[in-house]
């Protein structure tokens, strides 16, 4: 497999919750963190996904926004990987922002130029990676 | 909160409805302006979400996109915030089209730099915002 | 309409699966090519979808990610789109991929330039567009 996402995390399928439409599908991932993903019902069977079977959680870094300092909010987006800042490329319209996971995997974020200025993030501090459940890809091994 | 989207609008809860995964919350902006947000139905008991009560709808400016000329065409996606182009930043992939509404607020998108040729805008244009409600995140002060 | 997606494409709707939030919405593109979209149960109403019914598939660059070698995976996205890649625009950060469809259509994908450099892909090779449901916004002509 080679594809443009920059994040693509290896683990075990937790736990499924079937609806008419939509599903949720819970990725373990080494070290105790875990995805939540959302994918269509026919996904779930097309994929084979089952409790305790290996998948993976593709996110496009498009879909992930970056939290320096979440003190006092609660989001409703159900990923939320802690880390460090291991990098940042500034672009005219476009910076990207990689976080360190203390599991060993790193995530990629791209915001937009003043979104990083909000933060104010320099490479070394702690940051947060979340996205939303909808914005997971579920693949397996064919 | 120190966040990398662009876009964070308070509001009030206007109604909630419940769905086995994901369910809809409506969020009411001062003026007028209703955000239509879907989140997993975990994320509404987490937060306790209800109505009437304040919450913030978050939306990533990649989430966005910008409408020019909306004649002739009905869209499915919930969200259209409609305003005037207060700035256009050009880079040679990406570009961000800032739109000042007459709440006060404003909202920012990224769209391809041919995107924005496309649409033939220019400070001060009309335009208008859209967005799906999967992009919305919800947030409450903790 | 004037509109900053890069992706319109016009079909007929061939079935909808209703749901109690989200409503799953099967366009057909001319050449058997088959889109899937997932928006609101009350957007299906409001846009009066129905099977036989003309309807536009609209989706944004930054929602769509590539796969160079989709040897070995399947994945949960429900929308695949393949063909060949006809242009390549480099960013500091991001990065555009157009992929030209045998069908006579082209699919645009922002991606990040790292995201780029792992594809290995130059213009007349191979290339999948894939898209999750959720990404897709459904317009009717009005």
């Amino acid at each position: 497999m080679k594809i443009s996402a920059r994040n693509v995390f290896d683990g075990i399928v937790a736990a499924i919750k079937p609806g008419p439409i939509n599903s949720e599908v819970d990725i373990d991932l080494p070290g105790g963190v875990r995805i939540v993903a959302t994918v269509t019902h026919d996904s779930v069977a097309e994929l084979g996904l089952a409790a305790g079977r290996p998948a993976k959680a593709i996110v496009k870094a498009s879909s992930v926004l970056v939290l320096a300092d979440g003190a006092g909010v609660k989001l409703s987006a159900r990923n939320r990987l802690e880390g460090t800042v291991s990098a940042i490329v500034q672009g005219p319209v476009s910076s990207s922002v990689t976080i360190a996971l203390p599991q060993g995997a790193s995530v990629c974020a791209t915001v937009t130029h003043e979104g990083l200025l909000a933060l104010g993030l320099k490479v070394g501090d702690p940051a947060t990676a979340v996205f939303k459940a909808p914005a997971v890809i579920v693949g397996v091994d064919a």
